[in-house]
């Protein structure tokens, strides 16, 4: 492949594995597919990247027939045609366990790839969408309620995640992010490797959270909106920082995708949350951390 | 990354598995690590490329240790300094099984990528090296033979492979090589392969085949050298085709690597066997096929 003219080639790569990010029994072949694709996109998004190009190595048990794995790829190529993305290889083996790695390429303008390591004290924390939805889904699906037809809209977002791929562009295009992450671990943890990378720290307002709205009858499970948004994970949301004075330009919404000021970053290098009656706590970083599995298998 | 001035790029991405292509009891962390990167390496070389960067994504189970993992890092830096790589990024996650995804980035001057598809007939089959060493290194393991002293020195290139970067840019550089493949699955297979991606057939000498050579105590338990060379795979070295009037150019090694002229392209879409007696047999693909593992694990 020729990278054109002025241009800087951005890469990520990403497992998406049976047992650890996806269950066969839980999930359609197709999902599979479009999800494993739509993760690694994430990344690219996250840096303000075009997308190019992806590899796939795909390791299958006996158990995934040939039907399975046409479907499988249905809905990786609905991911592609959705991203912009072409297939430029890959490789294929058999294992006990379903085990797909994507490699994605996408391209910047040169020095305008964002990184986690921009974020400055005075910045403003901004995230995009709706927090807390994947895992609202996941938790759907880990206690069998998914099949329930009132609650089937609830899985859309731990199914079928968007990169937020028109923001990240805009954002690294414009120069207007400091720094910025995908929200894939949970607001908690990405703030915390933003907040890690750039030298600093945050302070967030729970109530500016643009959290998920969860039924009364599965707040009664123990469902709450709050620390769903703080520690869920897979949301693929962008969170991102920029400067105070952008605060008053930045639209309520790039292509339809919904834009919030959070929060703030400070120089004192300790991640607080200003509760829903204005205490000022510790907002220690608990979403996913693949080195604990402290969530069950889905996640 | 900025590709530099007028390149081109290649990529590829190979998985590497415990229990496909390793076992955790068997093959040392240093091992493991060296050989992930050894055989994604390989498919470079084979298409005359010079490798630049990698990007590798590691899923680990809990009993990989903070000490396995150094080691693992160890092997995986000593290939990487070898083969002239710069980690450029990557994935870490837990899972149940080891699974080691490495995505290579490699140069090579535009147009000059040798690729499966080229080789036409009458064109002259080659290979690099000696085939057969890996397969017997594998079946010594599994027969668990490998600790006698004696043999040990048998499973170094099951152990150590060496992807023949030097040759394969030689032969790209200069144009020799009309297609060109590395034989990770096997000769018989690999040749398939290059055949099929041709619309060609080949004719291949059984006595001009470098073969492995196998103590003789061992050629009493079955390991016989012509089949080893013609199915055993994981030898990495490289397969290639060239126009027949460069046959007698061609040096007889490259850096110290051995060239070989094997046999030849043929019209008819068929592969042939001359065998030692001089009869013609059928040669079929009998190499490592990932869809079929007919290996035993640590393949």
């Amino acid at each position: 492949m020729h990278p054109r003219g002025r241009t800087e080639w951005v890469l990520t790569t990403d497992a998406f594995l049976e047992n650890v990010h996806f269950l066969l029994r839980a999930h359609s072949a197709e999902d599979v597919g479009y999800k494993a694709l739509a993760r690694a996109t994430s990344d690219l998004a996250a840096m303000g990247a075009r997308p190019l190009y992806f590899l796939l190595s795909l390791a299958l048990p006996p158990s995934c027939t040939a039907k399975w794995f046409d479907r499988f790829l249905e809905g990786m190529s609905r991911a592609a045609r959705s991203f912009g993305l072409v297939l430029a290889g890959g490789d294929t083996t058999k294992s006990p366990l379903a085990a797909i790695n994507l490699t994605v390429i996408g391209e910047v303008t040169p020095g305008r790839a964002v990184l986690r390591s921009g974020a400055r004290p005075g910045n403003l924390v901004c995230v995009s969408g709706t927090l807390g939805e994947a895992e609202l889904g996941l938790r759907l699906l880990q206690r069998g309620l998914q099949k329930r037809k009132k609650w089937k809209r609830l899985l859309r977002k731990h199914i079928h995640p968007e990169p937020r791929l028109a923001l990240g562009e805009w954002l690294a295009k414009s120069g207007r992010a400091t720094a910025m992450i995908d929200t894939s671990d949970g607001l908690s943890t990405d703030l915390a490797h933003i907040c890690e990378a750039s030298g600093v720290g945050a302070k967030v307002w729970a109530n500016r959270i643009p959290k998920v709205s969860v039924p009364s009858d599965l707040r009664k499970l123990g469902l709450d909106p709050l620390r769903l948004a703080l520690d869920g994970g897979e949301d693929y949301e962008l969170l991102f920082t920029v400067p105070r004075r952008l605060g008053q330009h930045l639209p309520r919404a790039v292509q339809g995708v919904p834009i919030t000021i959070i929060g703030e970053i400070t120089r004192e290098k300790q991640n607080l949350l200003i509760d829903e009656s204005g205490q000022t706590k510790d907002l220690p970083a608990q979403g996913w951390d693949p080195f604990l599995l402290r969530h069950s298998a889905g996640k």
